[in-house]
Parts: structure tokens; sequence; C-alpha cells
């Protein structure tokens, strides 16, 4: 087997102009990457032959996958499913995010952007053409991630192989649109919008954490106080929690990447025709996948998984199922780790037809 | 039968200075009422052997629990479940809010008060007292106004000889505490608190509607676009609808008497003992129970109603239990009044031990 080198790292790309779905051009398109591979296979010189694993993050996160901080640290690393010995590992920061590639507030990003899942998509398969990945072994995110990563399918069907989709929808429904329009009229309330929010996405943060977690879980681990004891200053547990929560997004985020990404979920709709074409782009979409619901999931329910499913064995992909047992919610795809390693195991090995 | 008087009325009453349980007094108290009984039966001059319903409201309701605009007018009136010749309904406004009873603003009322669903409850005691009601047939409420009802018979157990708390919990849990946190949050963010709130006011209601709906509701009632079609300039409709339902209780409501119906919804806990006691306030209870819960509920969950109904059996009460199988959420209470109306008439008659 290969040797893989010791840690990830990051790069830059410099892409060509970018025309979004809603309007407007990103001019001077730039993405930021991370990648973990094996000895000798660099972003500046990928090898032939090494099969990729491309990761899509979700709404908050940023291109680090893996290694320390990584939002998927555990699943990622020597002798762990996604073993940059055997694959080379890469994501790239939305763009529209603030995490050093495109978006708001840098050169060229268009000041008045709309944003959609197709434009996180094509500025990946950008990355992807500069880099000469034509063929994705698999691809997976969860949430927004998950929307991307059904993206990236129906616009390239040839190129994608396998997809583990998450926590995630064909199309935003009206019940995530919904969550999201609050999520933003927080950010619009605060008297700093739009260039100086800072109470205003804390507050948001705390609406969103509390969507992507579910009653048991909270109960468990912030437990109400018991009996005898009333609030202390700072409230009961869970406000402590969600104060702690929103805190540590104001001081990483921006509100104005945090709107855009919130608007790409909006529009984000499978069921639609891609421009110029007539049918529902979901329907292109050739790759097998491993679709992934989570029991407790408030934000994406069971029930979007079930449609989901049932829309790519229509379109005649090859369709697994699996549930994740969690009483953490939605985010049971960021820390049900002994669970999820299986199962990205299983996609790993995905049959694919006819290949 | 007795014949019902044409519509129901309200009355004022002032009532013993209140002492408040988390600090603070009533003076001046005053409680605005509801009444729909028989010809002859009136506030001034109740009738002995009358059965009273007691009715308590959720928490942006008001006293008026039947009649054009009631929350409950389907379930009230002459033919319905709840009518007025044979019974005598009564229903207060909750203290603390805005619809005539002492709350914010109002003389006498402290400006710095906090509030539990035990003041809410005394308060209701009071005018009871007052109009010289001593025994109540059937006390009812959802959501806050179904704690409430928990909370009265707790404190004063020999009145209460049944119970329908729908909806509703034992104790807030960590989830409902973190929803309300957020609430009150997004009222505090409004420039113009606390004395000026109004897009706050506005916002933190869409966020109440969402935890008070579901996924499969709003999806069928505010359908996301179909295909092809996209966001107008008001966004998806479910963006409008929040909208509408943000101005609508904005023009209706205080944010001061938010904030603390929000406090008194955070506070109860009947696993606590009252004042001076040490026996969990649940185990007072003595009324015959039926507890419903709506099978979509994401706010009060059916695990909630599971609790209730445990610690209410294990204290030596008779309990009941039904679910309303709904697609609407917690707000089905609102909403489900084919399959409520049965309810309603069950609890009428629950078996009372011993009378």
């Amino acid at each position: 087997m290969p040797t893989a080198v010791a840690s990830p790292r990051t790069f830059d790309l410099a892409l060509p102009d970018l025309a979004l779905a809603r309007g407007g051009v990103v001019r001077h398109h730039r993405s930021r990457g991370w990648w973990w591979s094996r000895e000798g296979d660099t972003p500046e010189a990928p090898q032939p032959n090494v099969p990729t694993v491309l990761l899509v993050h979700a709404l908050t996160g940023s291109a680090q996958a893996g290694g320390p901080d990584g939002w998927w640290e555990p699943m990622i690393g020597p002798g762990r499913p996604l073993d940059p010995a055997q694959y080379r590992l890469v994501c790239f920061n939305n763009l529209g995010s603030c995490y050093g590639s495109s978006g708001p507030g840098v050169d060229g990003f268009p000041s008045q952007a709309d944003l959609t899942t197709l434009d996180i998509s094509r500025a990946i398969l950008q990355a992807l053409d500069h880099l000469g990945i034509r063929r994705l072994h698999l691809t997976t995110g969860g949430s927004l991630g998950g929307m991307v990563t059904l993206t990236l399918a129906a616009l390239a069907p040839e190129r994608f192989e396998r997809l583990l989709p998450i926590a995630t929808s064909l199309a935003a429904s009206a019940w995530v649109v919904g969550w999201n329009h609050v999520a933003r009229e927080i950010l619009r309330l605060d008297p700093g919008y739009p260039h100086q929010v800072t109470r205003g996405l804390e507050i948001a943060r705390q609406l969103a954490m509390l969507t992507y977690r579910a009653e048991a879980g909270l109960d468990q681990r912030q437990p109400r106080s018991a009996a005898g004891q009333t609030a202390g200053a700072a409230g009961y547990p869970v406000q402590s929690y969600l104060e702690h929560q929103g805190a540590k997004l104001r001081r990483r985020f921006a509100a104005q990447s945090y709107e855009l990404q919130l608007a790409a979920m909006d529009h984000h709709d499978l069921r639609q025709p891609l421009p110029g074409e007539t049918a529902p782009a979901v329907s292109r979409i050739r790759a097998s996948s491993l679709v992934i619901d989570v029991d407790s999931d408030q934000l994406f329910t069971p029930a979007q998984a079930e449609v989901l499913t049932q829309h790519l064995r229509a379109a005649g992909a090859r369709v697994e199922r699996a549930t994740l047992r969690s009483i953490h919610g939605h985010d049971a795809f960021l820390m049900e780790w002994d669970t999820l390693a299986p199962i990205v195991t299983r996609a790993l090995h995905l049959e694919v037809p006819g290949r």
C-alpha cells in the first residue's frame, strides 16, 4: 500500500470567472482547497489513477475536513475509513463562504450576490478541472454538503461514481426555508447589519443549533436543573450552552457568508431542470448512492430521505439506504462516529454498474 | 336543560395583592375574565351547583376562549362539547399578559418581575375564590395553558376534579427552555427593546410559529414553489406566511408580556416541591386526567406526555391517555377540531373516584 503523507495541507486555485445562476459574475474567482493523499500526489501534480474522495462541507464548515479541528476528523486519516494512503481526499471551501474561497468582501465577488447550490457545485467542478481530476470515486457531505453532493452529480453525471448524501434533501422543504428565513431576519435585525453583525449572528446560530439537535440529546447533555435547583444568573444550562455556541460562531464566521449559504440551501431544488433542459435535474444522476438519514433529525426529516431515494431510483440510479439512530438529531452526522465509520466504508465500496 | 345566554361576556375582578414566587408583589391586582353560562348565572352572582369548566389559555392567548375569535371557538357554544347550557365556562387572562389582567405597564405590577406558572395559577385561584367557585368540574389548556392546568391541581388538589392537559409537560424541557431563550434574545436584539419592540416581536413569533408546526403540515399548506418557479420578491410562500404571522402578533401583543409568559414556561417544574414542602408538587394532584399529546409535536414531544402520565399515575391519580394524530405539530390543539371534540366530551365525563 502507498504511504500517506503525515498531515493534510491546503492549497489555493485561481479559477475562471463564474456566472452565478441568479445573476452576477464572480471575477478573480479563487478556491481554497484541502488535500490529503499519498506521498508524491499533490495538488500541483496530481498522480493518475489515485481514487479521489470529494468531501463537501455544511453551512458554516470549511475545507478543513480532517486533521486537527477537521469537521470529519474521526473519519479521516491513516487506518480510518477515509485513509489518505488509499484515497486522495479533497475538500473545497464553499463559494460564498469565508474561509479563503471567493465570497463577500473578496475582490471580484459581486456585492449583491444571491447564491445557489448550482453555483457552489460549478465552482467545485472548476476546481476539479483545474486539478485535472476527472472522476470521483466517492463524493459525500451532510446537510447543505449533501445538497451540493447531489447537485454535482446532476451537473456532471459521468464524473461521479458514488455518492454518500447524509441528512439532506432533493429540495429545500418549506420547513427548511422557514427556519432559514427566521435566521436571516435575525441577522437583519442586528443594528450593525450588514457589515457589523455581531449579536445577530450569535442568535441566528443559537436558533440553528436547536434545529440541528433534538429533545432527547439536549436533555441528556444540558439537563434542566434538577428538583430544588433554580436557574442561575445565566439561566438554565441549555441557555449557557446556546450562548457558548453562538459566541463561538460569531468569532469565526461572517454574517454575509451566512446569508449566502442559507440562500443556497433555500434555492436548492433538483426537481427543477437545469438551465436549458426540461427533465428534473435529479433524473440526470447516474452515481450509485447510499442515502443516509438520522431518525431524530428535526430539520432534514427521514421523510426527505425517502423522497430523495424514490427520485434517485426513478432516475435509474442504484440506491442503498441506511438510517443513523441517534438522540442528537441532524448533527448526528458530526457526532455518531462509531455508527458512521462502517457507513463510510460501505459507501466506498458501492457497486458501480458497468465499470 | 337550562338555557344558555346568547353570547359570552367579560368581567373584571379586583383581587388581593399577590406575592410572586421569584420576588415582587402585584399590587392593585386585577384579573379580566371571560364567562359563558346559563341564564341567571353571572360573575356577579354565580349560582350554586352549576358545574364549572375552567379554560386556561396558551402563551399569547387571552381569556376569550369562545365566541367570535375565541381560541377554542369550535369547541364552545350551544350544542358543542363545551355547552354553556350545561357548564359554566370560565377563562382568565394570564397574569403578566396584556389583555386586561395585571401585567407589565399596569399600575401595581412590579417593573422587574419574573413569572412562574405558580404565579399565574395563584392569580386564577384568587379569581375563583372571589367568584365563590370552589370546585372545578374540568380544567383544560394546551401548552403553557396545560402547565397552568397541572399547577392549579397541584396547588389546590381538593378543588380540581378533572384535568385535560394538552400538548404540555410536567416540567419545561431543556429543549423548550432553549427555544424560549432564542425567542427572548430576539426580542432583546430589537433596537427598541424593552419599550418599543416591533420587528423583534415579529421575528420571535416567526420562530415560535415554526416550533408550533411540523414539516408535513407546513409543506402541505405553504408548499415550496413547484418545479420551474422561482422565489418572488417576498421569497417562497412559507416566508410570506411567517411574515404575516409575525405582523399579526406584533399588532396585538406586547414584548414584555411575551417575555414574562416565556419565563413562566421556563420555570415550570412540578417535579420540584411547592414552597415549604418536600414531595414533588405533582404528587399532590388528585384529579382524574386525560393527557393528550400530538404525534407530530416538535415542541412538547410525545415523550413529555409519557413522563407526565407516569408521574400522575405514581401520585395515585387516575390517568387516561390519547394522542392527536396530525400533520400540524403542536398547534393541532388549535386546529384539529373534529378529533378534539370527542376528546373534550370524554374529559367532561372522566370518572372521579369517591365522588
